[in-house]
Formats: structure tokens, sequence, C-alpha cells
């Protein structure tokens, strides 16, 4: 990390060095900003940096736009992209993808940039490959004037994350969201502690699991079920383990119990947004509801 | 009660006999209906009676409206109306009511007629005093054309509930609305039986104990809470006694309980519809909605 | 299916050679019970031959358990069962395991029978695979005495299930179970209409279509979930698409719906028993509950 | 407000003038007390104090304890007790008691007294009227031994309140409790803002308006309904006014709406704890729940 003092104390060359990868494979996006310094927050230094590329020449636009990587592309697969991109797709797996999963991926690209001049970009870490392949069908069906902006709103996303993951200083932009549960026993009007929950993500044909907790005193997990930064758009589900929960209070339960593993399924739209899941059960019942 | 059969046997004048008050002081309802016999179902006799009305010459249909007693007014309180009206405005008290609580009610009366040039004609049987206060001061406000409609769908309403109660056969309509609860114990997950409920009518300033039930082996009361027929728009409470309920199963409640009267409160605005209002109750929650 | 009446009425031979085969490989039974006719019910039927069961010598009742084939054993296999076991087994496809599945069916079933002295008996139509395995484990852990009272039991409930499927007549034995749904918007506080809904049984590594409904205009399926008969002790799962319902309401929905497919996975224990379990939805909760 | 420092740092006379009225009419538990400084905690300084009662010798014990004045008696009417007493029983109005509707008050103070030997001592700080009659009607039936025992814990809890009330400084006494609500619009998945909240005591026959609020942006009150300190052991409703809070954003309600007015009735029993009480409500259903 850098801090946002050093930024503006810097010579223009010690700050195109240290943000000129921010806007993919331009440079002169960092250059042009500098002359705006000091920048009294983070989040003020990205702002003068999109700006640069919102009043850039409209050619000069395209340019920038047409210099972005395809996703899951042939860079992808050869790692020639730049650092921010290279590990932005791989979290997704974007690099390794089996043909036979993704079969249509490569045609894609190519319809899209013959159809509007541009690659397809998208702000992966805000998305699950099922959300990934959802919005590049969608946008496949849209008109060039839409997509330019869609292309220069994704952008914005992409870069307030690198430049929230490389600088620190007053004023960060928020680029965090948050799942969180609790689950009460309203047998017994307490909070249920000991309930293990794991949290899934779920897709057209699997259920891939991504975390695992166990309540505490409280009702809630100790840490996070999801790592620090903006959730991913996509589908979810926790199951919480109340069948060997109630029977370990000692409470009667049939065999099998009515309700043994509870599967929460929900839908994760806004990645910044702070989605709380909870579940309110007892041996005959449960409710669970988006609260906040 | 007369069975439709008779009446479609009998000569015209048995039938007015039989059927003339049902219209407001208007016996050639019936004596016109009369005519088109046989009807093959109850509702077809009252539809026919109802069409007179309906195709009456203008001034006859105003002096048919006009011919009807106010609410709560002085011919109420010299029981100088017929035998319907009398009975309907009593079941409610609307033929003694204090001034006191009711101050404005002879007021608006006199402004309805000067207004609307008939009196206000309001299906009793099918309202609260509360709710026919509340249709009084919002009819009041409407303008003649409006209200000419709506005292002739009073009308409908009052005379269709008449001939429900005097005339049996096939085809009856349907008048009557239903009050059902059902008390669940989640904590059990079984019906939750031995549980007092008492229904009250609300108004502003009082709740009148309406009718008291304990809930059966199945969690609800072997009688409905309230009477055949139609309901009468208003607000309502159902108090369900579930501490005492859960402190007879040995289940251990606080002192006093978190939940011990659990009210529920609720407006019926459809007469002849079935209102299902049940209770999903463990000590730490409960759940009610309206159900079918 | 044979009347009750005939059989009252049949030669001692008739009877014999309708219900002889009930009791497995023992028309001994048929043939005592003959002399107690006649039966007023069909339970009194039932309950009679069971009585000879009851009433044998010891060695007589060892030999008639032990008469019984193996589940999913040799005799399954080579389709060398009595008629009953045959479709019994067959339904559970226990006919036809595949060794990888199943792989230590065989072991079990010789361990059993060397411990006991008996075949493992159990009622499979009251089971799911899953459940038959459960059971054997569990059983494999008894005691002889203790196997002998279960295996009896089984016997009583296979050959219930026999006769209500044989003979018609007054008192027919209770041996239907019950699953049934109900969909509540509560949003708009009605039922909800066309909601699709589908029924899995869920085992370790898979769920299972079971079957496929649309909710109707009071909210429930037009048809039961599950055929006649009693339920199979299980997991399963009810999945409501609720996102496209409330899409189709025209209702503000997030992309993707914070609910979409709303599963609830519930266990039977009883067979005989109604399971209704309602779903009470709105965009932003949800609330099942075992109801009756 | 006095430091725990400056107690620390005081001369015996100055510690003694400080803490002297903190036990009822008995200085020489604070000089006594004052031996054991210096206090890490105001909370051991409670605990030195309380240490002094609990090994004063039994007739001195009785004593102290009987020169407790008696609850709403003929002291508090004259305003005749300690500066402390007088203001916690004036805060239940327990000096200006009508005797209509405490007949009984002053013969039960006697009956206490005559089989106990001391009068009846309750902290009233954590009780509402209600309770204290029911505290005292259960106390009556007790026996000698435990009533010296249940005499002392109130003393205990009497002098916690009255040092966390006097003194500050680190280690302060837990006495304060928290009633707190949150209203979720679950028919469109967001908190409900803008909802006016009343919160009332029950007791037996009226509903005395103890705060009124109305919800947030985040669905809660922005001020706590009850104030900072213990609450007191009673019956309570609160009253949400979702009727109006839902015609207000333009859906379709009945007239009455079926939810109007939602009484939500729970008991406080532990004054020192949180109280959630939660209303998730779209128009056709509402669950409330303890919460943490």
């Amino acid at each position: 990390m850098i801090t946002l003092d050093t930024l503006n104390a810097a010579d223009t060359a010690g700050f195109v060095a240290a943000l000129g990868a921010v806007f993919e494979d331009a440079p002169w996006v960092a250059e042009r900003a500098a002359a705006a310094r000091p920048f009294p927050t983070v989040t003020a230094l990205h702002a003068a940096m999109f700006a640069v590329v919102q009043g850039a020449a409209p050619d000069e636009q395209v340019r920038f736009l047409a210099g972005h990587p395809d996703l899951a592309g042939a860079a992808a697969r050869r790692q020639a992209m730049g650092a921010f991109s290279t590990s932005e797709q791989a979290a997704l797996g974007l690099d390794r993808l089996d043909d036979a999963r993704f079969p249509g991926f490569e045609a894609m690209n190519q319809e899209y940039r013959a159809r509007f001049g541009i690659p397809f970009i998208l702000c992966v870490r805000r998305h699950t490959r099922t959300s990934v392949l959802a919005c590049f069908a969608q946008r496949l069906r849209s008109v060039p004037e839409t997509e330019r902006t869609a292309a220069l709103e994704e952008v914005f996303l992409i870069t307030r994350l690198r430049i929230a993951g490389l600088v620190e200083g007053p004023g960060m932009p928020q680029v965090a969201g948050r799942l969180s549960t609790h689950v009460l026993n309203t047998a017994l009007a307490r909070p249920a502690a000991g309930v293990e929950v794991e949290l899934f993500e779920i897709d057209e044909d699997a259920a891939v699991k991504l975390a695992h907790g166990v309540t505490n005193s409280d009702g809630r997990t100790d840490t996070p079920l999801l790592p620090a930064g903006p959730l991913r758009i996509g589908q979810y589900e926790m199951r919480f383990r109340v069948g060997a929960y109630f029977a370990g209070l000692g409470l009667p339960v049939a065999e099998p119990p009515f309700f043994d593993v509870i599967p929460v399924r929900f839908g994760i739209a806004e990645p910044e947004a702070h989605y709380h899941v909870p579940l309110l059960v007892s041996p005959g019942t449960y409710t669970t509801y988006r609260g906040s």
C-alpha cells in the first residue's frame, strides 16, 4: 500500500510509476491526473483519474477501451495480461476454463467485439462466473451507445477497486459489501449457539462450498462468511444444521427430524451492500428475511 | 322460512303477502316480480325483484329510496319502522344511541337528506357502529349521482339478506362470511390445544368482547367465533392466552412471560369473505397472517 | 379388489385362495383365521390374521419370520420372491441395486441373519432407500429379543398394507399419509397462484425429482404431490419458484432476485401422518412450518 | 457525581458524608467500608459496602433492615423518608396512591411486618406498580428465612443503583437494560422508515402511554423508547401504525386495512437485559420475536 500523502508529494514520474497500471495499459491517465494534486481523499484521487478518461478525445477513449483484454480470452490463458487483470480473472478461474463448460466464451468475445468495436469489459471482482455469463449474454443484446456507457461504468468500478487496494489514506472509497447471519432459537427465546452454518455458491449445476462457521453465544459467526471486499453477484445458499443443534439441547425430535439441514437460498445483486440473512428457528417453523 | 316452491306456486296475493315487506314500504316490487315466476333459484328471485326497482320510473325510484327510514332516526327511537329495519338497526343498538356518544347523528341525517334528497341508506347488517359512522361521513362528501347508485347498491345488499333469511330453496345467495383461527405450537410442531381465545370489537375508545373460545386438539375453535351471516366491517382483536398455555406444558417461562396475552388486531373489509387469522407461536416468536 | 362380504361368505378354500399370500409364504395364517369369520371390518380381518401369527407356537413363528426374503437379496435379483415382495422391493429399486452404491448390502443381510436367526424384515413401502439403510444399520446394533418384536411389528405393517390394497369394505385400515402445501403471498394478503413447485427426495449425494406442480387460485396444488398410500420415511425438499412468480406480478425485483427458488427441506418420519408444509412468502421474507 | 478518585482520597468523614445515605439510615456502613480503600472500580466500592452489611451482627442486620420505610406507607405520604427513597417511590407514584386503587396496601405492609419483623423491601426502580403488587403478594406467602435473604438481595439492588448514580469512575456496575425495536418492510425487503410507534405500560385495567417514536431510514427509533437505567418489570405493548405507512407507499390497502395498528404485547422480567422486539411486516403478515 502507498499512502495518499506519498502520492501527493511524489514527482510526476513517481506518481505515474505507482498508479500507471490502474487504468489498463494507459499510463497517460495517471500522468494527466498528476497535475490536479494534492487530493484530499483517496476517493478524490480516483475521481480525478476517471475524469481524465471521461474528458479524453473520443478516439482516444475508444482506443483505451479497446486496449482491455478479453474475458477468459487468449491473453488470459497465455497470462499475457497486466498484473491487475491477471489476478482479477484468475480469482474467478477465467484463466483456466475448460471448454466444455464455457464452450461459447470465445465466440461471445468475438461477437461482442464485432458488434461494439471494443472488448466486453466487466468488473469481474463483483461477479461470480454465473453472473459473468448472464451479463455477457444480456449485454450482447444491447446497442453501441449503451455499451460505451456500460463499459465506462465498469472501468469506474474496476479502477476504484484497484485504487482501494493500492492506496491508503483518508476518504477511502466504499467498495466492501457484507454478508452476515444470526440464528435465534425462538422456542427458547435466545440466540442459538453452536449451530453449524455452511455457505455455498449455487450455479445451475452445482453447489460449491465457500465457507463454514459455527454460531457463537450471540447466534452469530465470529468471522464473516465472505472475505472483505465487494460481494460477488450471484446465487448463494446457507445451510444451517439445526437438527443436530436441537437434538443437542435434549429436545425431542423425530427420526428423521422435521427440520435437519435448513437451506436458505438467496441472491446477491449489490456487491457493496450489507446482506443480513437471519434465521428464526424452532423445531416446527423457521423464518428468514433480508435484514439490515 | 318459506320454500321457493311454495312461492312459485302461490297466487300473486300470496306472493306479495310473503315478500311485500322485503323492499322497504314497497309491495309493488313483489307484485311486479310475481309475473316472472317460476324462479329456478332464490338468487334469481332476488335478482328479479331488484330488477323491478332498477326498471322503475325515475320518480318512482326516488320515492322508493326516500321511503327508507333514517339510521338511528326518530322512527327508530319510536320503533315506528318496518319489522326488518327495526331488527336490523336494533342489532347495532342504533335504536337506543345515547346522544353523548353520537351527538351529530341527527344532524348528519338532516344534512344528507338536504344534499341528496333521499335518506342515508346502508346495509347495517354488514357494519359495526364505527364503520356506519365512517361510511356516513364519507358519503356525505359524495355527489348526488354517485349517491343514487350507492343507495341502490345498499338496497341490493339489504334485500338480498332479507330474502336469504326468509326463503329457502336451491341457489341461495352467498351472504355469509367467516372468521376462523388456528393456533400452532411451533416449538413442538403440533397444534396448540387448550389455548383460550377472546374476540373483541375495537372502536376508538373501547374493546367490546364478542366471543370466547378454547382451541381443540387441532388448534381450532369448535364453533365459529362470529355468528353465521355477513361479518361486520370493522376492527377486531383476538387475544390468545399463550402464557398460561406454555406454562401448562411445563416449559420454562419468565415471570412475567415474554408473551402472555397475544393481541392480534385486524380489520374486516369484506363481510362475505373468509378471514382466516392463524397464530404460529412459540415462547420466543409469533407470526400471524391473513390466510385462506 | 375383493369385497369383505365376498370373503365372509366364501368357503375356507376360497378364503385361503384369496388371502393366503398376504403373510409371506404362510397360507396357514389365512386358513386358521377363516374360522373367526364373519369380520365386521377390514381392520378386524387383518387383526384376526395377525393374531394367528402372534398366537403361533414359538418355533412356528420363527419359521414364518425366517421364510421372508432378504431385502435386495439374491431372490430379489432373481425375481424369485412372492408377487407382493417383488413389487414392494421393486418400487424402491431394491431388485436392481448397483453394487457400487450399496456395496455392503449383501454383507448386512448375512450379518443380520447370523446374529438374529431371521432375515431383516422391513415394511419397505414406508421407506426410502436412504431410510432402509439407516434402519438396517441401526437394527444390526440391536439385541435378539428386541428384533423379534421389531420383525413382528414390520410384518403387521407389511400385511396391513397388503390387505388394504386387496380387500374393500367397511372399516378400512388407515394406511395413507398425505403431503400438502399452500403458498400465500403475504405482500398482497392473498393466495399465490401460479407458483411452480417441485418435490425432490434428498439423499446424501443427490436430489431426485418426484413431482412437479403449479399452485391454483387457492395457493394449493390441484393434485397431491405424492401418490396415495403411506409416505416414505426420508428427507424431502420442495422448491418454490417465487422469483418468476413475483416478477410476473410486476413487482420490482433485483437481478438476481433476493429469493428466486426457495428450497424447503424437511423430514418425514410418520408415513401415515399428514404433513402440511406451507410457505408464507413476500419478496423480503418467508416462513414455513409444519402445519396440520 | 463524585469521582471514585475523590472518594479514595477523601478522609473518612468526607467519605461518609458522600456515601452515608446510600444504605438506608445506616452511615455506619460507609464508615466501616472506608477502611478498605482504595477501590479499583465502582463495582468494588459497592461490593465492599454490601459486604459490611452481610458481615454485620445478626441483630444489627435486622435493625438495619427494619429501618427501611414502608412502600407507599405513611412516611412516603408525609415525605418523611430519606432523599433516595423519596425519589425512588415518587417515580412510581407510590407517594400519592389513591386508596381506591390500592386499598390493601397499608394492610399488606402491616401483615408483612407482623409476619417477618421487617418492612417489605423492594428495589422499586426495577418495577412497575403492577409488579410491585405482584411481588408483594407473592412474598407475603414466603417464610422468614427466605425473606431475610430476599430483603438483602433487594438492598443489594437498591444500593447498587444508588452508587451507580452517585459515583463515576472505572468499572461501573451494569445496571442498565435496553428496549429496542426494528421495523422491516418485508414486502419490499427494506427497513420501514416513518412508522409511528407508541409504547404503553399495560396493567390490568389500563394502558398508559410511555413513549412515542417514528422509525428512521434504518427502521429503528433514533432515541431509546425507555429512559436509561434498569427497565421496570411489567407488561408492555408497542403499537405500530403500519396502515398509514403502507397507504403512504401507495400500496393498495383495504378499507379498513387488514393490519392498521399492530399491538405487540410483551413482558419484561429482567431489568438489566436487552429486549429487542422487532417487527417484520408486510400487508398480509407480521412476525415478532425476542431478538438479541
